[in-house]
């Protein structure tokens, strides 16, 4: 299977960044998952090939110009491809959760269009029904750091792309974990001296061999660690 | 003003990626910020370089050894530096906000832990008082792609770093905003023919030059986006 995705930007050399490296990039180089971007720029007229303009009704700022972003959207088909299940990535969208991006994975092609400056014309949102999803309750630059974030959550959830395969499955908000924040971990050496001077050790549970209690442990760890967390997941 | 960020990873490789364009890639020409890489495999002895091993009590993964960090933190001192503010960049903490970011862009010296596989060892954290901050509720790969969203965010409220300084109050999140969802953008041509067949319109009122209902338009447009999408912010 291949995960497809279009990215609409007019900063095509931000990709692939990151996931050019470690497992993300291996697993691109053996066509786990593939992405192609369209430089929004391109479909822009005029000797100044300019992609927005200003605001109506004022205000500060550039806003990205909705004929501009439909022809650089239906160039996809033009050529061939398919746009699948389009996203536009906003602070004023639905919130990604693992949910989500267990979803996302699912699909076989993503269209991410990526904004700048104010953001987009409202209304090539909502003539090509663009879904809006935000990774956080802040703001970027640009829609591609969130691009890229979006794409990395899902290709390390793909069949292969990590070494251990059940790892997903117990991390924070997975359905095993009941949506709860994960319990601490812990590795050699047992005693550890830090450089501040001070001597901590291993909680004798993990080393007791009694796998129910340790999972029992660790359960009601990540339950206290959720309450003093982030009460709103409970 | 500079603003500098140490990066604990082992992907050095994984910086600056998308600062190194755009504005924030001006930005750090300019010498508005700075950041340096401190890879943590150069710290881990023998041959093999291991900076992992298996978990105490079990499970799948791997996890970070808390000593060979913390000898990796502590050679930003060793080296005339300051490590600032420490951050670990996991998804069991705090949730990074738009008063966060604005919070973390006012130090001047920030020191990123950027985990792998499972995690770090609890206890480097605890040692160092690492502070957690998560950038949303999903997994990533590991912690490089939200050290470069906590940065990117960072870095655009710098002044000077984005063209027009008035934008960063306006938007979603903002205090002037009041914490809401922004209110949508519009812009040429005021009459768009879609190329699916429809024709959308401007909202009137945008074009109206009656500056006061403009603004109380977007304010109530504001106000429905975010108890439509996102009531838990009211």
């Amino acid at each position: 299977m291949n995960w497809h995705v279009n990215i609409l930007t007019i900063f095509p050399e931000m990709f692939p960044s990151t996931l050019a490296c470690s497992l993300s990039g291996k697993a691109l180089q053996r066509g786990d998952w593939s992405y192609n971007t369209i430089n929004i720029r391109d479909f822009a007229d005029g000797v100044h090939k300019c992609v927005d303009d200003t605001p109506y009704g004022g205000g500060a700022g550039m806003v990205m110009r909705a004929d501009v972003i439909e022809k650089a959207l239906l160039s996809i088909k033009e050529k061939g491809g398919n746009s699948g299940r389009k996203i536009y990535l906003s602070p004023r969208g639905k919130p990604l959760t693992q949910k989500l991006v267990q979803e996302l994975c699912a699909e076989e092609t993503l269209t991410l269009l990526c904004g700048r400056y104010e953001g987009v014309d409202q209304r090539v949102i909502d003539a090509h029904e663009f879904e809006e999803i935000s990774i956080g309750d802040y703001i970027l630059s640009g829609g591609e750091p969130a691009a890229l974030i979006l794409m990395d959550a899902c290709i390390r959830l793909m069949p292969g792309v990590m070494g251990n395969t059940k790892t997903p499955n117990e991390e924070s908000f997975s359905e095993k974990s009941g949506g709860l924040l994960e319990y601490p971990h812990y590795t050699r050496p047992f005693e550890w001296k830090s450089l501040t001077g001070k001597i901590f050790y291993v909680p004798d549970i993990l080393k007791s061999g009694d796998h129910k209690k340790i999972e029992e442990w660790r359960k009601e760890q990540s339950k206290t660690l959720t309450q003093e967390r982030r009460p709103d997941l409970l």
